[in-house]
């Protein structure tokens, strides 16, 4: 198993990549290198594609693997890239997780399947068995507001007993979810505790979590660096600025659209504005039109994050 | 467009069939031949597979596509064969579209997407992005408890505008929501509004709705084909009587196991006791153990489907 | 215990009166009257009083004991009156209870305590605790929207086995719910089991329910009397047509307000434009303003029950 | 208006003091005595009673208007006390109101009327109808898990506007939100944002909120009120200690029960091991049994409250 390449716990910031489309079945090639670029320079300790914010259930599978090894050469070993697998198929997220490993990734990242609500012994008994299955270690992704399901806690800790699980991405929104994990998890060191959304990263690592997978770090990567260093310099003034710019971003560009929709669209929009890549979204969204995109770049100018005209 | 195969409205009992299955990855091809005789000797009025019931989004894609193609063949024409091309991916719905098309299938089903919640204008313009691109009419379907969203009343009206769109099948369990369709509908006789749960059919066929895809068929096809003959006839008491044996498999069989997949383990773990086909179940479940075995034989001796030994 | 006065079981149109209010804390004693008698007039075999639609749970105790003085004053022994006691404090509900036998109701109607979400075994021991203090029979109410919480198939099979227990009024919409417990109840004759939502009542008369509590019916009992009788001659044709009148209503006065408070708001609002009376809601709702109100008269002279101006 | 006793913008530690029953219409008035004496002693700044915690809803009026006396008489102006008025009746709220300020409490607590869900517009509306009653300054409480209904941003801050809405507890567990809020009330400071669930005041406090309604300060008060001093001089090392310690009290003495009375119950029986008061509960809840209570003893051992025996 090649899952030497990722640290255990792997710590930090490690952004979940929006896909660049130029239509629903185009990748916006160029656009993903410079995306690549653009995060990897603001120093982030790794990288997860096809994740939610990467649009990854709204592409074909054709799609996700070109991605996976577009995005792997890219990246080229500079950061550890993590691969998400989460599918309602059990075959096909072992057909992902090869390609994946094919072509170089650290690490898997697997929610619930998302379909079916099943039960948490039916939840153990499926992650026993596919498991054993993965050729690169893997992250328990939670995600109940998409997924219908919570890990709950006695289920992560008998799931966390199988060696190639590496830790857990907390997107619940739920800190006291996630507390109680960290309470079960303060002897294992080795087991990664990382939190989702960005407005609850500073006091994730105040308190003690490993990092954070923050959708913002694919406009503003170095914010959410220079946040996990100072959280780890324990310099709490600098903290609570940060968090305040975080904010900024969460009530700005993640406000502009209705619906769940809102922050993925927020986020691809402004990466258009900065020229970055294309915002074309997978059915069954769009990008925003004309006046949605004028609030975005007007909140883009009062972030410093576009010159003021 | 080959959807002249289709009457409209499709009236009647149109079972979702399981997908008798050996492995995770591997069609029980024997089980399936003699579970498609045995729904049609019922005298059901056609035939829906990958659906929920049909554990569809559970299979590989490789899998799906050779279940088409059998399930296609075996018809034979017999009576309309629906398959089911609800995905998260558009790409996806679209090909599995096209091999049902090729595969000789009368018609198509269609829930929302299931991992982003939409908001109804982007569902509405979803719909109208992917009919043009499918080669048969296509039911909606109403599927809230798994997918998190209702095709609201407004948005099947606008939908039901595009004249591919024939009907909808609802399984809400919410029969406010059928009654209001029905009152939406009552000028449009070509819209089929079919009911999911059987649990609803009498009320459906007696208050004018035109049919259901009934789960309990695959088990007993007949007990429903007569329910809908008896309604067509307005007699009330062979209806009631009927219904009352409905229920009775639903208090009986579909409430052997717990959580959410207690029906489709109760009909599989039947169809097996009966030695029709096989009962593995796709991930992330798993067939009944022994004790819920045991209790599944003595319903189905309870009920007459089995002899008393 | 004058449980004497309640027919076992209750069958036929019970309709849950609205509360004729002149503001905040005033009743509008002249509109109770009147209300009384339209109701009345139109055949209805009880008269429920102090439920969700009478707003009970927004009034102070002050006035829900004045209105149960008057309104079974009013009534005078013509039909069986129901009181709600339904309270988050037990003592309440008791205080209630008393003032309800006094005055020479028939009955009860408790959901269940609507703050705090109670598991069921919680649930029972309440109901067991309760039901001996309670000076008359009493009807359980199965009201999940607002208060959280389902009564179980098999809390209220146990509940059953309290004799004072006389039935349950399921406004839960979900009719599966509603078959099971007719399952269970198959050899009770005496244990009424009624529903709620009107648009629901043609398939529970049809399918062996024994009434309905119909909010329309404040409105326009002679319609719902109609289709009970309906029912029970087993004219299929007949029920069909004042189901589509009572679908008719549900989606033109019942749909006119946003908010959980329209239909209460619309039935309000009409009586008022029929000059029964008043429209004031209690907080934190208000009566229609203007558009609303015209909408309210226009779908009356649709209905028929306004003259065309 | 008495309001000159509440400090603008109230912070600290104000602990949700939990009723003391001897039965269910009984106050414990000797263990209220010793409770609010203990909960004093540890430091505390303030003592929130009849809030979710004290199982206001469950008890009877006249119960409420008994402690509301003793409370505030025992307490004599050591500390502000806040008066839950929550209700589901304008009027009640009111009376109770006019109970607290003539009892001479410091201000008022009131989540929204939890039987009927109410638009955020009528939520507005109805702050702004009662707040000119009330003749104390009043908290608004977000409790969406027992009122189904969230305080909306929007509408905290168009209600904000109004001078005696002094500030907001919010008890959603959801972070985003509360970071959310502290975003819009930047340039407020006299608006107090506090948080209800213990497991998030460390976050709360380094981030910038002004304090907990800490349902465990009942039990061990001095822990509170250390975490809050640690965090008011930016002891990052210490709060993680005592943030520690909290969760453990979470994971242990509330942990023991099931449903959502788990948090109250483990509360009052450990009080009770501590000889404080009586472990009554109000309908439909009840105390733990002797397992639970064995459990409870032996966590309470384990956190040092108790004597290893």
């Amino acid at each position: 198993m090649s899952g030497d390449k990722l640290p255990r716990p792997l710590r930090g910031i490690i952004p979940p990549m929006v896909t660049p489309l130029l239509d629903r079945d185009t990748l916006d090639a160029a656009g993903l290198g410079r995306l690549i670029e653009h995060i990897l320079a603001g120093g982030v300790h790794g990288l997860f594609i096809l994740g939610t914010t990467g649009e990854a259930p709204s592409l074909s599978y054709r799609l996700r693997k070109e991605l996976i090894g577009r995005a792997c050469a890219q990246v080229a070993g500079r950061v550890p890239v993590l691969v998400g697998i989460t599918d309602t198929s059990f075959v096909e997220s072992v057909n992902i997780a090869r390609e994946a490993a094919a072509a170089g990734a650290a690490g898997l990242v697997l929610a619930t399947p998302y379909y079916f609500p099943a039960g948490q012994p039916e939840l153990l008994e499926y992650l026993q068995h596919l498991t054993p299955e993965l050729p690169l270690p893997v992250f328990l992704y939670n995600m109940p507001t998409h997924t219908k399901l919570f890990f709950e806690p006695d289920t992560v800790r008998q799931a966390a007993e199988i060696p190639t699980v590496a830790g857990l991405k907390d997107s619940s929104s739920n800190m006291i979810y996630f507390h109680r994990l960290q309470g079960l998890f303060k002897d294992r060191p080795d087991f990664s505790l990382l939190i989702g959304p960005e407005e609850l990263l500073s006091e994730t690592l105040l308190l003690g979590g490993h990092g954070g997978v923050s959708g913002g770090a694919n406009l503003h990567p170095r914010l959410y660096v220079d946040l996990y260093n100072a959280a780890v310099a324990k310099d709490l003034d600098a903290v609570a600025e940060l968090h305040r710019r975080v904010m900024q971003i969460s009530m700005t560009i993640y406000s502009v659209g209705r619906y769940g929709s809102s922050v993925i669209k927020g986020i691809k929009c402004a990466l258009s504005l900065l020229g970055i890549c294309d915002d074309f979204m997978a059915e069954p969204f769009h990008r925003f039109r004309k006046p949605e995109r004028e609030l975005v770049q007007r909140h883009l100018i009062d972030l410093g994050l576009l010159p003021r005209q």
